[in-house]
């Protein structure tokens, strides 16, 4: 591989020019969130060598002498596991604008190069890739070389057809290799024993802990009830696109319900919210003129996608840091349209982002924001709608919804998959920006509505939430419960606001390992979380309680984690400290997490705990606790909707 | 405008050395696929020079200047309507590649082209663009005026923010203009009286001739027991993604089923078949090196994007045209990677693509083939897995599906929402591949899975009708009759060999108010297609017959388009024919359609036929027709899953 860097400098006037530690940095994918192409495991390097006009044929060329090794065989790796704090939810494709993120200058440049780069030619009009006229003529001449060697009249004589099987082989050894390839686990969940699932068979019992079902709304009578009615009127399917035959009553009502709960003007559905976010940036990206995208730099893979898709200039800034974001947008002329993309809840490290503060920077700026809610619809706020609507708590409680941080927000986006316990994701805003989408989204246009009992459920399972807080305060209520107990056995939790307990591992195969163990021996299912939804070196246990884990359920998640965390020797918050902390976890001197729910919001719930300590006083009845926090949950799930607590 | 346009030619190489021919061409967006940059309605040239350095400063700066004005006048545009034949399905966002496309040379210097286009930048050392460093330096020039109006510094003091609403509103303003803006109709399908549906009150009933559900299972009986069954046990959602609690028996099964429908080694389930066809593409298309992909000019707005979002060189080939493909395809290097990408049935005009020569070209070229059934799945061969199945009509049927053009496809992409009545999409081929788009594709990893209940209805959906034919026969028979009783009313039906009946009208506004005068005067539900769905000038209403569309719904529909083309002066097949013909309506001299289903496979509908005959002996008995069809059809659709007709 060497000789193939040294054979590169020496062709490509960029790499040429380029100092050797930032050449190190490029071929690293781990650590850079512009690693793969699509999803994947290539280096930086390899990826901007594909685009380029000279180095792509050059590669091809060998690749088919190879039989295709090179490709597969990779370019050196350095994976950088250190103090970095923070922690990146999504490593996947991007611009090669992020790779030398750590130098602001480098950064900016980068930015304006990322287009050039994506279309695999170095603008010299530009005078970012410095090389002038001989260096032209260099590549031209490489060029010709590389024509001569892979023309149809020469090559097809000599060349065999590309060997697809053998690629896509490479490329799942690649994964294999690096430890990033995915057993999924057959998990089945059972709306009438919530939280638990059974595996292959039946009897196959285990406890789900990392459910996206936060509030376990996919069980909810009343959600299920409105959802057989409409299967029974309605039928199974839509039948067709918005436009043709599939647009009624229960999409209708759903954007109502969805403005509604957002306070803005309208609301549009699409079939889950990585297509709304995807399909959303792309088409207001790429109509916007001149468009410039501003991303924070954990942002979720359906956003980075959709910047991508549209074609517009990104600048990615550092997570939830108001001073890089501000240092970015002030250096744009303000006439210049803006979108600022981020989200309320981060999922894989549960950070919150400022959303007053960054409202005030596009009011300054000039820009509109794009809040991503997905993680937070359902499970904050007086009506659920998010984050956005928790900050100011009393006021939309009231119904006052004018003036507030949700109301400065430009778009809001959310999924009807997670909180609410169905499937879908939409975005809401004023009436002219989702009538322009509607209009113009191709992943809207072109793709079958959900089907009518989809819709009608997820309608029950917003209205039911809007007007019922029990769930997600108790659905707090746990998370704090498991934090605290985890914490007093020295297991290492990310530190967060929020209702995501990460557990950090730091090592893709024993995370793996802990994993398998807790489903195997304790019959426990948390899901590991490697690379590339986490970067390398910071891979987790990612937990995620609901109302349904009561102390039962979380001591023995307890208990097993601390068996396996001493069986396998994966380091506990005192030895990350020692090492100096990673991602928040045993850092010095850290900041006093405070969480989005105050304790006197929680007091609400303050009947539904004295309920569970009489529970608890009777220790030798185990099966008893649950039928009392499960008779408590019936009893308030079950109550009218239009109640509140 | 022609200021902007001199203006452009001044400050432009590229447009400085381009004929005004060319240039007209450009400037045009109805006839061209490279019209809209995001399904929408800029012209060619607009969304080049949006997309070029100095231009799109420019334009952004008479944009502000002009408070807008200028984006949304668009340039001047020709539209071309005449003897094109054919017809394109979908004109949605693709690279620029195509606006040449007439001229071969020009095609495939545009296909070169379009990679830097889309970059914004013209690469001096490809020589594509031919302008030297004379028009560099101009360039750089018109930069510096531009950067001098547009900075930071001299700018703040000057310009206002971006006005986005008024953005908004342009946009939308633009697509009233050119009647492309999409009004919604309230249908709400009803299971139990299908193919009927109710208005937005339930009283207002309507016949539905436009849905995409081709055999009623979206209210199939069975379909609906094991939704309500799985529903009831495993609740609403699947509450995460595949790799971390979204993983169950279900989407096993459903992959398992698809697998065996084609006779594929795997297959992998998307949240639709838009996302299925982009995540795919996209993926192959930028991991494959160098790869070219071949895709029919007719393909779906999902391809057309998965295709761009690869960023792999695109060659466009006419629709259904051998000679163009192979051309294209002889143009190529052996040894590169190539992926034809096609549909077997294409929907808004019904043709269907020769398969098995689209096969050989393949093997001769070394290329993969990607073949996109959608509109087929379910309703053609004998176990409905779509036109490469009904090839190898008796092969398939006796179990022999080795050797077949079906196993000679390398992909196949069909839905779970169209023909199977409920909603989903997905990819069938080897396990290598299935594995690697699983293990690398965005759109698959970072999504909820579809919800246990819709993955076990399209289970015993695909499996209902592997087993049983009766339903697409009958479907078949329905077409049949419809389009006999349009041609002997001299209404315009496109002819295919399909179950497609389009209805040629040629003008947006008169399609828009055929519709709607069948639905408000004559309680039938037609969609008008236009424009981006069909180019302009070819808009169409498109009839799609199911099972229940029996003689009496035919016959209503039939009296209501003749009213409604006499009412509105539509252009009848005798009119057309008159005029030289459009889209292969009233062409003379045009080969006879030879139909996919044959008479004799449709045959064994004859006892179905015969009972038929019975009910409409009695005339006066008009719901007495309908409830022996119905009988019919309940007693065929209640069979056991197993029975074979």
């Amino acid at each position: 591989m060497d000789s193939l860097l040294r054979q590169s400098q020496k062709l490509c006037p960029f790499l040429n020019k380029t100092s050797p530690s930032t050449l190190r940095a490029l071929s690293t994918s781990a650590t850079s969130a512009a690693a793969a192409n699509v999803g994947g495991s290539m280096s930086n390097l390899q990826v901007i060598a594909r685009r380029c006009p000279v180095m792509s044929k050059a590669l091809a060329v060998q690749s088919i002498r190879g039989g295709g090794a090179l490709r597969t065989a990779g370019l050196p790796r350095t994976a950088s596991l250190g103090r970095t704090g923070g922690c990146r939810s999504y490593v996947v494709p991007t611009s090669p604008v992020q790779f030398s993120r750590s130098d602001k200058k480098d950064a900016e440049a980068a930015d304006i190069e990322s287009v050039h780069i994506r279309a695999g030619v170095f603008d010299t009009s530009k005078g970012v890739c410095p090389h002038g006229a001989a260096a032209m003529n260099a590549a031209k001449l490489a060029e010709q070389e590389v024509k001569l060697a892979a023309s149809p009249k020469t090559a097809r004589t000599k060349a065999a057809p590309f060997n697809y099987e053998e690629f896509y082989e490479a490329e799942l050894d690649k994964k294999h290799k690096d430890k990033s390839y995915r057993y999924f686990n057959n998990i089945n969940r059972l709306a009438k024993n919530f939280p638990r699932a059974h595996m292959e068979q039946e009897e196959e019992l285990v406890d789900v802990f990392c459910s996206n079902d936060y509030l376990g709304m996919g069980r909810n009578p009343q959600v299920l009830k409105t959802m057989h009615e409409t299967l029974d009127k309605y039928g199974a399917g839509a039948g067709g696109t918005r436009n043709i035959s599939g647009h009624n009553r229960h999409a209708i009502k759903l954007e109502k319900t969805l403005a509604k709960l957002h306070s803005k003007e309208a609301a549009l559905v699409f079939s889950s919210c990585y297509v709304a976010n995807d399909a959303t940036l792309a088409t207001l990206g790429s109509k916007l003129p001149n468009c410039v995208i501003l991303s924070d730099q954990l942002n979720h893979a359906s956003m980075i996608q959709g910047i991508r898709h549209s074609g517009a200039r990104k600048m990615v800034f550092k997570h939830n840091d108001l001073d890089d974001l501000e240092k970015k947008l002030a250096s744009l002329p303000v006439e210049v349209p803006k979108i600022i993309a981020f989200e309320s809840v981060y999922s894989m490290c549960g950070s919150v982002a400022p959303i007053e503060a960054i409202c005030d920077l596009a009011d300054k700026y000039g820009a509109i924001t794009f809040l991503d809610e997905v993680h937070a619809v359902g499970m904050y706020g007086p009506h659920g709608a998010g984050v956005a609507e928790h900050i100011d708590y009393e006021a939309h409680k009231a119904g006052r919804p004018q003036g507030t941080v949700q109301d400065r927000i430009d778009i809001i986006t959310g999924t009807l998959g997670k909180a609410y316990g169905v499937v879908g994701g939409y975005i809401a805003g004023s009436a002219k920006f989702v009538d322009m989408i509607r209009s113009l989204a191709p992943g809207f246009i072109f793709t079958t509505s959900l089907p009518p009992a989809t819709m009608a459920g997820a309608s029950t399972a917003i209205e039911y939430q809007y007007n019922y807080l029990g769930d997600r305060i108790l659905q707090q209520v746990h998370t704090r419960q498991t934090k605290e107990k985890l914490a007093a056995r020295d297991i290492p939790v990310i530190p967060n606001p929020s209702h995501i307990v990460p557990i950090l591992v730091g090592n893709a195969e024993l995370a793996k390992q802990a994993s398998d163990e807790l489903l195997n021996n304790h019959k426990i299912y948390v899901q590991a979380i490697n690379y590339p939804t986490v970067p390398v070196g910071q891979e987790r246990l990612r937990i995620t309680p609901t109302p349904g884990h009561t102390a039962e359920y979380q001591d023995r998640l307890v208990n097993a984690l601390e068996q396996v965390w001493t069986k396998l020797g994966i380091k506990r918050t005192s030895e990350w400290k020692a090492l100096g902390g990673l991602c928040g976890v045993g850092v010095e001197g850290a900041e006093a997490i405070e969480n989005v729910w105050t304790d006197e919001q929680l007091g609400l719930v303050k009947k539904v705990k004295e309920e569970k300590k009489e529970a608890t006083l009777a220790p030798g009845n185990k099966a008893g606790r649950g039928l009392v926090m499960d008779a408590i949950l019936e009893r308030e799930q079950s109550r009218t909707v239009g109640a509140t607590a």
